[in-house]
């Protein structure tokens, strides 16, 4: 990093996008309000709980940039594509909290915690049908068949990280299959199905959607990296769910290639869910960080966010252009 | 029943229909297999185990039937969504085990006792999500927009189940509701779907939408009067299933509000899952049916089977409406 640094804030990019699209964002809160409602209170409740516990609203608002990048002119499609965009990312939470047996999502108790494992799976299914639902309202079959696809991606990258669970070797070729499926078929396909919900030509298209693969590869490395503080001092209170949960994520995996004997043997034990103490996580952010693992996967994340950039480039000049092109840069910076 | 009942083999009804459509069940097992296919090998290990497992592939044979009974001219959008409606149904079996916590599934142990809760719930997750792709495949928004409202009914039942756990004096009214969410809404919407991809008229889309959730409604009171063994002494060997789950099942609800004050008792205590001991069962079975709940229960779903046939009035007469109507009654009969 440079000594002197002339950042602007890293939030920045991230308002400015939905400064641009606050009307369209007001929509798109109130279908998710309206379309989560039912005679059975459990299901308001739980996803009320999850949906308002915040999270930035980033796939939904690439699908809304998207479209508008396209110059889209009827907009209720896109905010109902928004919603369910944002629906399908909501039950994956909730089943992953499940699958992951995570305590804490976004700082505050995980919903299984609160209404248990059998609400969180069966309000995340509801939810994931909702979406589809939603996704009929645009009157677009390649819509449904874009998150369709996607969907049954992410589902198979959530297995495939199961099947890979202490396997401490995992070549960084299968690690970034993982995130590409679990994390960056959302991406894309929230950007993809947003050109398509705009009517967009096929060259815009294919635009937006190399544009969101690319950025959510760079968002999941970013996210992994932070798990263990980046390269920061400053230590999150979320700093450490994926090694209790003992993921093996690039950060680990680049740390471990490097590491001494000793240092191999500590990963081995460590990621053991059998085998980890409490003591463990302090020295793992330290090997993460004194191996460079951090830095490194920063940087692997810093080349994907290029990519994404570059994408654009067929898209015409527009603020939505821009927003987009300062979330990829806000992706990677808000590690920093 | 008649001192004589001069009856049918109950099996014969559904061998003849299978039967009838034993091209078109070809085509659907074929896409059963190919379309769960994945190289994360967890996915098709565990929907092959299930799938396989069999299952009598009613839903789907109700989806083709409906549709050849509407004179459907192309039968591939049929199969595609033949398919959908069991990777449905298979998806939320996966799910509800988990829910449930049941062991046995098909008297083979449930798919999360040999892969783990997580995988059940995630390749329930990528079923439904193959689902929603092969209904794209049908061409027919309407397909996509009737299965996805089933979908978020079929949750909201499940959750609904969930909230009256322990409530012993459920209304009869509450419970219909739950089964019409639960069991009801697939079937109607496998019989409606087909319809519609047979580009049926409206009156037809109607009957088979009227005949699917009337015979939904009375498979799975069928299902709860067999679960205490129906009317008769052999006892099968997925007799008290949902005892043990603690369950609020028709059959239940009519012994209890017909029982003593002791039986009252015995029922609060025995369907508390703290309290309910192995020797339960048997004194539960014995009240059922000294009670006339069994009895009452199935007399319920022949009252629903009438209405299932009568609802196939505006049909033409076919061999596909006659094995619907025999289809209805060998619903019921399977209790005999």
């Amino acid at each position: 990093m440079d000594a002197t640094p002339l950042k602007l804030d890293p939030k920045h990019a991230f308002q400015n996008l939905s400064g641009l699209l606050d009307d369209d964002v007001q929509a798109v809160e109130k279908l998710l309000i309206e379309r989560a409602a039912s005679p059975v209170s459990v299901i308001p409740n739980l996803s009320g709980y999850i949906v308002a516990a915040g999270g930035k609203r980033l796939r939904p608002l690439i699908t809304l940039a998207a479209a508008k990048a396209c110059n889209a002119t009827e907009m209720a499609p896109v905010h109902s594509l928004a919603a369910a965009v944002e629906f399908i990312h909501t039950a994956t939470l909730l089943h992953d909290d499940v699958v992951d047996e995570s305590d804490l999502r976004r700082g505050k108790p995980a919903a299984k915690n609160v209404w248990g494992n059998s609400a969180s799976i069966l309000v995340g299914d509801f939810l994931f049908a909702r979406a589809f639902t939603l996704m009929v309202e645009t009157g677009r079959l390649a819509v449904l068949d874009i998150l369709s696809n996607a969907s049954s991606v992410i589902a198979e990258g959530e297995v495939h990280q199961l099947a890979v669970q202490g396997q401490l070797d995992l070549p960084t070729e299968d690690y970034l299959k993982i995130i590409e499926a679990k994390t960056a078929a959302l991406f894309e396909a929230a950007a993809e199905s947003g050109a398509v919900c705009a009517d967009a030509d096929e060259s815009q298209v294919r635009a937006l959607k190399a544009y969101g693969r690319n950025l959510g590869l760079a968002f999941q490395l970013v996210d992994d990296a932070l798990d263990y503080g980046g390269t920061t001092a400053v230590i999150g209170k979320t700093v450490g769910d994926d090694f209790r949960e003992c993921k093996i994520t690039l950060p680990v995996v680049i740390a471990r290639r490097r590491g001494t004997d000793e240092d191999k043997s500590f990963w081995d034990r460590a990621l053991n869910p059998d085998k980890q103490t409490d003591a463990d996580l302090p020295h793992a952010i330290h090997l993460i960080r004194s191996t460079g693992a951090a830095k490194d996967t920063l940087a692997e994340a810093r080349s994907y966010i290029e990519i994404a950039k570059k994408a654009l480039a067929p898209m015409p000049k527009s603020d939505y252009r821009e927003a987009l092109l300062d979330l990829a840069d806000f992706c990677v910076d808000r590690a920093y």
